[in-house]
């Protein structure tokens, strides 16, 4: 294994005051490339030291003096007021009662004006022009002939006076800076300004070799409330509401032949998580914008490579707009693309973009705290134990797909006092070139059974669902998500339309995974009898259906899940209280179910109760009397129900065993270890086979290949890798 | 306490060849009325005792001769077959299959043919009566033009050929007798029949002075199915399915104008649950029979007083048709309504219905086993202990309504080996009449706050939801119920018409508790925005509501809870994942919770997470981060809101507490006890006051009058009665 040479793939924060540090780090970590941080600049020595320079710019801030010239171009968004109750016929609202004053700023231009809408939320009806007015002085509306009683809101258009990211290392990390202000490409004014400073910027940077834009316009939403007791009043990394302004709307009429209201945006108050279906309107909105940022974002990297320098793009907090899956992420002219990642899964979301360069920004960041403010370089911090279990999490999907180059962030010096940290980033960093280097012979062997993960959103949201595993692990999917990342099975995301358009007919197994209602389990889209069809045929023709928590769930039918007589389970939604409940046993699968792996029930049953259908499905665990997974036939394929999926080494080893039964392959076939806590992946083309432990403790684990079976001993997050051809 | 003469108001069930004992009994107990039961006889010496004289008869059943001479006039119902997928454009569907088809006969006549119906229930769809045929031979339906894949399912007429009380009690203690069947009195020439029967018993009883009608006419929805691991596919107690008949479809016809299909019973499969709200198809139907049992109900009523006998009813398996809160009860003119109970709302229930007597049959039954199968009166049983805590449940509902008699049923001879159980009924018995005199010289002392229950059924379902607690606990209403049964509160029950009539200005705190979409908590009812005008009024001016689980949930406005803005709560159905929740200190309420008292939380909030929507309700308990109960300002008023309710002592007496809170009144205020294992009630016209224990332990407990407060010491289960004036 020493064939490979040590060094390069690795992208270092580098540090000015710092000289020594950085450039023995960079040996230690076999770096090739260094980089500035958010906060940290790069000295001459540091730059002229021979080694690749990142620079990252954030197009959107720092440019305060431009900005406080145009605070007309600031970026926007809508905004609602909380529904408040009329005791009589009149009522005032005042506007920014409830939000963070520090971060809005009232739009009340005339063309602001026209898109403001006053609604009664107790009948969900628009307040006519004629019985409102605004206040300007107090920033009120004052609501007439209101009828008593009933609930009032006023939506109504707000510059965003704080950048949003700045706004939040300000706030959580007691800053004392000048507050940055986020400017709005979408003006021909803004547009033309940036482009000169990017060229600017190119020309007073010489030494950069990599242009690292953080994002490119838009935040992902992210409102502040007035308290402190509430202080995050929404944030989606997946939706476009922050995108919004009177310019934009008016050019979006104009192309599209129809106008959008407030209320397309604010939905009642709630609006449109991506964990939900979209509307129309919101999918012809995400395209819209989608369709500026490509077109003015590729003009700046067209600068970028005019001064023969590569553009990467690091996609994080202004990240709307760049869709990596929607089919168009090439028309950038990114020559790389940067994820930072916590998980499995958002390894493979990066590895299967269409670029050049997939980079990995790991974890954990160089700061004295990490999430949720715990001790990382500091006092009371362990950033090694850290950094093993981050890696643990991101290494089985890099031995599924390839990533080009890892990297770090933040401030180098602070890793001055954990001599532990500098010895396991330099073994972390050879054990990455060596799994990267594996997947230049070729992909690594996977079961002949493909899954599909079927959604609203389909491959749009390829991997992700909207942000982090931390903010988004109350919806199964994700557990699936992370679960299949580092599975030796090929996996594509789906949505309802790709089915309707025949896509089944190159897979083997369906998921389908959320809470009804959601976008994973996908709403109303069930309600397609065209969509049944094609995965009844699929079934009964020999594919598999999996169900996680309410799949295929819609109200109105017989059956809660539309995908009952394929499940053999339904949910009772308590319409069914005073049916009887087919008795059951648990049966056993030899081999199915891991030790150690469980599917949690639902815990309170008073609605939402599985039960069986037909009293065919083989019951395989159950909570209490209510079934949790289930396998039941129909036709030659078969519906597989689990109640909840949550991630884990044996879940994890649970769902691959569920997709081998499902294809109709064995339990024990080649190259699939016998130890759920280990996992492993071979590499045909070089015969090269790595195995991986993904716990704390020593394992033991064999693996059979078709020439023998292979035994192996395995110490804490081994990586072992060994020549079987 | 010697002033109340031992003796009467007491029915005791009577067996011939134990005549001795039953006369001891009838001492020992203070009987003063001896009754049959099903399976007993009472001889010649027993009834010419000189006690009152109950005769049990069963109007729709034992008429085996003529039931099979008139095999076209027995009762019938609709069945749907289960959904069936169509694997190519022809399909099959056996009718009967999955039916027990000892239950179960099709009726395939052609006036009931021309109600079957086959849906495409993929796209819920009727199939063209031309597209499908039944094949009589083979009892199945066969689809031509079939969608493939979609499902399918037959909606067919059937009679019922074994009354399914005689055929449970078959079943269950392996009865070898014949086949009881059920004839229907919507023909005439049953009409006639059972007139003339009805004359010919009256003139063949002559002993008897009480004519006990086991009910009416039809019984509660009762379905069986092919699978002993199924056996039970639906039951409902409140439930009109089994009143249907070709006849009977023709005459609501022509009555009221517009005709009902099988779809408008059958719902898809799910019939209409009690617990959900009805349709305007099904309150029509509900009217049309009870119109009818009421109208030939009388007559046989009129027959029993003809010969001098008084006619009493029991509110048991075939009730339905016997509406005791729809007002019309008084029309069929019964003297007296007899409920069995095992909880105190039934014993509320009993007690409210315009009637000269009410009377309650006692458990346990006199049967060897009891509810569930569990040993009774015979060996492993403890029939002592099981009566007392039935008695228990029951008694706190005797002291706050009047109830005139009590009874047993069953085999006399079982006790014959429980001398214990002998000797606590004689003592029950007394306790009995000395409540029940208490009564007499007027009403017991409550609070000053008036409750209203808020739901679909109103007041037609006071008290009970749809049958016995144990079949409807997972329901927080019953448990609500249940502890308002006892607690010295006036309580009335409401629907969301009555609101809408102004039935809030008699009443200071609503309740509406239930999940969403169902009946108890409303469904589409709130979407009524004057219903909410009226309740948000309501609160405003000074009064309170209280929410329980799913108040006021309705999906399509801007909160899931329409009472959200007087709650301060909401619930997140999901579609709020993305937006922060305010954080909340669980803050006390001196006095207001009583020690062992409990919220039960939701358990898993994948879906339907409770939130604080203003951050202005004081959080009282909570699980977790999630609010479990709290408090609300809302004008004058409060809304009150908890995430669940389970009745028991210390609830029952935070149930007090909250209604004494959102009534302005005094925790500690006149006649109530300190501590919540106890309860009194003081009859302010006699000037005694009863103190009683409901736990098995000794316990203290201090009541303030007045003059003075009172401290007592209580035996297990004691009842002590003192005069305080």
């Amino acid at each position: 294994m020493d064939t490979q040479k040590r060094g390069g793939r690795f992208t270092l924060p580098g540090e000015s005051g710092y000289e020594k540090l950085t450039l023995e780090l960079a040996e230690k970590w076999g770096a090739d490339v260094i980089r500035d941080s958010d906060g940290t600049k790069l000295s001459d020595e540091i730059l002229h030291a021979g080694y690749g320079i990142y620079s990252t710019i954030c197009l959107i801030r720092d440019h305060n003096q431009w900005a406080s010239q145009n605070m007309d171009k600031l970026q926007q968004c809508f905004l609602m007021t909380p529904p408040q109750a009329a005791p009589d016929d009149t009522l005032s609202i005042s506007l920014l009662e409830s939000f963070f004053a520090e971060q809005f700023k009232i739009n009340d231009s005339p063309d602001a004006m026209k898109y403001w809408q006053v609604y009664d939320r107790t009948e969900n009806q628009l307040v006519p022009r004629d019985q409102w007015k605004y206040d300007a002085p107090s920033g009120s509306v004052a609501i007439s002939d209101a009828i008593p009683f009933h609930t009032y809101t006023v939506s109504f258009m707000a510059y965003r006076i704080w950048e949003e990211i700045s706004m939040y290392n300000h706030t959580t990390n007691h800053w004392d800076k000048e507050h940055l202000m986020q400017i709005d490409p979408m003006y021909p004014e803004t547009q033309e300004y940036l482009l000169q400073w990017m060229r600017q910027w190119c020309e007073s940077h010489p030494d950069t070799t990599v242009v690292r834009f953080t994002s490119m316009f838009y935040n992902f939403v992210w409102i502040w409330g007035a308290s402190e007791r509430n202080r995050n009043l929404f944030t989606d990394w997946g939706s476009y509401d922050f995108t919004v302004s009177a310019k934009a709307l008016d050019l979006f009429e104009k192309k599209y032949g129809y106008a959008l209201t407030a209320e397309d945006f604010i939905h009642m108050g709630k609006l449109h998580v991506t964990h939900m279906p979209g509307t129309p309107q919101k999918k012809d909105w995400m395209e819209f914008i989608n369709d500026f940022v490509i077109s003015f974002g590729k003009k700046l990297i067209q600068i970028v490579h005019e001064y023969g320098k590569e553009a990467y793009v690091f996609y994080d907090d202004s990240w709307v707009g760049i869709e990596p899956y929607n089919g168009r992420f090439e028309e950038f002219g990114f020559d790389g693309l940067i994820k930072c990642v916590f998980s499995g899964y958002e390894a493979r979301l990066c590895s299967g973009v269409k670029v050049k360069t997939h980079e990995l920004r790991l974890h954990p960041y160089l700061f004295p705290v990490g999430l949720g403010g715990a001790p990382t370089f500091m006092e009371g911090g362990d950033p090694t134990r850290d950094a093993k279990e981050y890696w643990t999490s991101v290494r089985r999907a890099l031995l599924r797909a390839p990533i080009d180059r890892i990297g770090l962030g933040g401030y180098l010096h602070l890793v001055e006092d954990f001599p532990d940290f500098k010895d396991y980033i330099a073994a972390l960093a050879d054990e990455f070139r060596r799994i990267a280097e594996l997947h230049k012979e070729g992909a690594p062997y996977h079961i002949k059974t493909k899954v599909a993960v079927l959604h609203y959103w389909g491959s749009l949201r390829s991997w992700t669902l909207s942000g982090h595993f931390h903010e988004t692990f109350r919806n199964d999917l994700i557990h699936i998500n992370e679960a299949l990342s580092g599975l030796p099975v090929e996996t594509v995301f789906l949505s309802f339309e790709d089915v309707l358009n025949g896509a089944l007919k190159d897979v083997d197994v369906v998921i389908n995974a959320g809470f009804a209602g959601s976008a994973w389990s996908g709403g109303d889209s069930w309600k397609n009898a065209r969509l049944l069809q094609e995965l009844f045929r699929f079934v009964y023709e020999g594919g598999a259906f999996i169900g996680v928590n309410e799949p295929s769930a819609v109200e109105g039918y017989d059956s809660f899940f539309r995908m009952a007589p394929v499940l053999g389970i339904d949910e009772d939604t308590g319409e069914r209280q005073c049916h009887g409940k087919w008795a059951f046993a648990v049966e056993e699968e030899p081999g199915l179910l891991p030790k150690g792996s469980y599917v949690k029930g639902k815990g309170n049953y008073s609605r939402g109760v599985p039960f069986l259908t037909d009293g065919k499905a083989k019951v395989l665990m159950a909570d209490g009397d209510v079934p949790a997974l289930t396998m039941h036939p129909f036709g030659k394929g078969m519906g597989i129900y689990l109640s909840s999926f949550e991630k884990g080494a044996e879940n994890n080893r649970l769902l691959l065993n569920l997709i081998l039964k499902a294809g109709g392959e064995e339990l024990d076939g080649l190259y699939l270890t016998d130890n759920p806590y280990t996992e492993c992946a071979y590499y045909p083309n070089s015969g090269q086979l790595v195995i991986i432990n993904n716990s704390k403790e020593e394992q033991s684990a064999k693996i059979r290949t078709p020439e023998e079976t292979l035994s192996f001993l395995l110490t804490p997050y081994e990586t072992k890798i060994i020549s079987v051809k």
